[in-house]
């Protein structure tokens, strides 16, 4: 078996010398600053060993990488009494249409596009004040990551608050039809205030270790979720974890996965890795083109597909 | 490690006494006669131990999961230029859809859709005979099973061939866009014969070990595909096997699938086993209802899904 | 040539003994609570005649008839710079769909579905207060109708702003591609309280003048505007009045109108009357059953189709 | 009222001088080869007065506007039963869409899309070899024209018969739902061929005269169809007459017209002309574009717009 760390590293310096780096997310103009230039990559193998490269320290916005830990949360609270308010196949559309909601009664096709997690956060918001929700949110990712120092970019936030109009479009279509239960406002604010979460490399890498772990926190030896679900979580990430792109993703990398439009993406080699990766520049359905391309290659030299040696 | 034969036998016989059997496709009207109690199964481990169960050696229609031996066959062709014909996302839409050729230019999303596999045979044939065509088809699914006993069900073709309409114009529409080469009828009239291929669970579970052992033959020993290709065509069955409830296998079952409206669907635990099952009677989604029932207990009895321990 | 005030009592009295009366809408809970056994009808000739029948005095929320009169402010104001916001074409949607919207970048197709309406309600506001624009709307309904006694019914207009999900979907979707120019709510505001407008059978009549006559207001003389402009608003009516039932309605009565949810019609027979009509239950599209079969009886009976003789 | 001969003889004569032709159709390679400089007029007034100018004696290939010839044939059939192959609302889709068909179960949304045409077509076809079926269409054409010298150009019903590929797929799609009675490729020589019927803006004018005269025939004095039936038939040219440019046509000419992409229009004063054009260079929705402002401007002098003076 190959050394992780050296593969990481390698990695990390191809990924520095590419040119093909995407384009930048303009729709968040908070986002739209990011310097294109930056990577990181940070893994977190089973035997606890953690291989990083690039700027694996330094923090972006994690944006619908949000959209695993809110299912993981909301999943537990509900169980599968979730699954009345969102599907779980993949929707073949952009992130933000809104097409397939008219045509199946404002059900969101999964908990990975805008509208899904959109509904799983009023889930999570119900019986709550929003500030209460979004500490939950927020403690739990701390938690997972075992580090306290996690928190929200306000300023991300606020950007999105006043731009995020196809989002309220989504929730306010919902709510017409009654899969939405609380204010749309309140809804939509600890939405994007999710969204706007912003943890490094190494601190998402940690807080992905239940999903390759049986659903166990190594840090804690607890228990998170159980076994089954985390399998499935990560059956939902590997043909909904990214958009309309989804299928390219699990043909090229093989491995479960949920990228943001900051940029980064969490992938999970089961019984073998957590990884994040970020680089901001994102391809035409929205993902890190970088970071699927770094992706891959650790896929394949790792040998981790889930998909066969 | 259970006892493959042991749990084998235990589905079969479950799955005899369950009352819940989907409802059998009656618009190809030779199919609609098949008696809805059937229920089959065939495993055939790494290490080359056959588990059978129920009707496994029954010879029923493989319809759609001739589209993975035909996916298979022109990638060796044509190789990657066949992705320029058809893509490889998920189409959030029911097996026939047309809706999606219009948004995206006559370019089905996937090779496992009707489109896709229409695009598929053309590319078969073009060069050929439809005569030549359909035989090499029939001479790589009896290679793969190691097993000259497998042949075309004249009666199904001919049932689908008068009343494959729907197909007929998913076929025209292509063609109006250039997507396919040949003829209209021609490449139908490949088509319609491979969906008829008539297998059993063995033969069928037989023919999918190259998908189970990364792209090896283990009758022969020979290197069908390469072991990228092997997995590659895994993801594309993951993400889209299941026509709109590729999302619910995967969440359940956590194999790469592929399933026919004949009932039968072949699945592949990576480095495991190749299995086959089949049952008669459909979901909504037009995927066998006890089948993936049967698939989603034999994974969790064998602990083989690929999301994870 | 028929006599208008005996055609249009025999009609009242034909509407009074039918038992067919459609849905009252319920989508709107303050408009939910109307009697459907209601029916009134009022037609003002070219000569000035009036003759009215049934509840022709009764007011009623006029709701998407309003819209016929925002596009003749809006069109004042911005002339066929307009056109740039909204489209003229028929939808071959509900009234409510959002996913034309998607398809075309959210330029509403045309200026009678909700999302079209909402465009111009925005136009219409753009440089004042939402109370400035509210005032102007309806000074330009009183003034048209000659009648100082015509308001918002603010249970109703609160009805709807509580409800109105579907629409603030609508405006959030148009804001985000740039299509609206005032804060959403503020646009949605104006527009819940012009839908809102209570007014009788013989005040809509009475409003609806100019479109019969060359777009002069006879009560002043006044060229409200061009008749140019008269005749491409009954244009638009006739092609996009109806919603989803346009079609059906041109194919029976022959003449442009606009219908509400409210269950009133305004109709227009060039050159010679200005006609609405009132009754609460709607059609599987939207519109007032027994007013589109009361106006095919009057035009028929008057010989009043624009279509031929 | 301005004089018809003058009026006719102007329009021709800056027509010759516009540079803004639009684009000749190129999906029938036949078609293509038309020179895009030809422009065509003849107007037949209510008194018999025909008035023509540029190439109106020059036969073009009328291609849909046969559609509604064969609707009022069928209508004459058939009857209303003829509404339940085809609705009569305008499809907010470009002519040769499949999409709005899926959602529908393969009923066309009017008879003036191609889909509605061929669902039409199918009906003259039923009983009848497809040679009957032509002959009837043609005989029909020659008696409303008054004219026996209009024939097929048989070199343009074959290149479309070889490249109507999108066409087909609406049959097969239309078919499937059993809409369509007869083999798909019988309905769609038919179809192919009455396309094909070539006219000039002369007899073509000459053939419209029913529509105009309340279902009357002029040169005969018998009554071709019932008064009523004329006006619904112009008022579906109105709504649907015109593709998605449907709106357009009503809004810019105010006439009931229909389109073909050889480039013709017929349009429909009632009870003051019936009128022909054509210039083969279409507009992006495939309506002509000299055709359309031609009769814009005839419209507007004349003062025959049936939207009000």
């Amino acid at each position: 078996m190959p050394d992780l760390n050296l593969v990481v590293a390698e990695i990390a310096d191809e990924m520095r010398q590419r040119r093909d780096r995407g384009t930048v997310a303009h729709y968040i103009p908070e986002l739209a600053r990011v310097d294109p230039k930056h990577f990181g990559i940070a893994v977190v193998a089973a035997d606890g060993t953690v291989a990083t490269g690039g700027d694996a320290a330094m923090p972006f916005s994690i944006q619908s990488i949000s959209k695993v830990f809110t299912l993981t949360l909301a999943l537990g609270r509900y169980g599968d009494r979730l699954w009345r308010r969102v599907g779980r196949e993949p929707s073949g559309s952009p992130f933000n249409s809104i097409v397939q909601l008219e045509r199946e009664q404002g059900i969101p096709r999964n908990p990975f596009i805008n509208a899904g997690a959109i509904a799983v956060t009023d889930l999570i918001l119900s019986g709550h004040q929003p500030r209460e929700a979004l500490g939950e949110i927020l403690s739990f990712m701390r938690f997972l990551a075992d580090d306290a120092d996690i928190s929200i970019d306000e300023t991300v936030a606020a950007s999105e608050q006043r731009t995020g109009f196809r989002n309220a479009a989504l929730a306010n279509y919902m709510k017409s039809f009654g899969v939405l239960e609380n204010p749309v406002d309140l809804t939509l604010g600890v939405y994007f205030h999710q969204c706007a979460i912003a943890m490094s490399c190494q601190q998402l890498a940690m807080a992905g270790r239940f999903l390759a772990q049986s659903g166990r926190n190594p840090s804690t030896g607890l228990q998170v979720i159980q076994p089954e679900r985390a399998r499935r979580i990560n059956a939902v990430m590997l043909t909904c974890g990214h958009y309309d792109g989804s299928g390219e993703f699990a043909y090229r990398v093989g491995l479960p996965g949920k990228s943001g439009v900051g940029g980064g993406i969490l992938a999970v080699a089961p019984g073998k890795a957590s990884i994040a990766v970020w680089s901001p520049g994102l391809d035409a359905a929205g993902n890190s083109h970088l970071g699927r391309v770094a992706l891959e290659a650790l896929s394949r030299r790792m040998d981790w597909s889930i998909f066969g040696a």
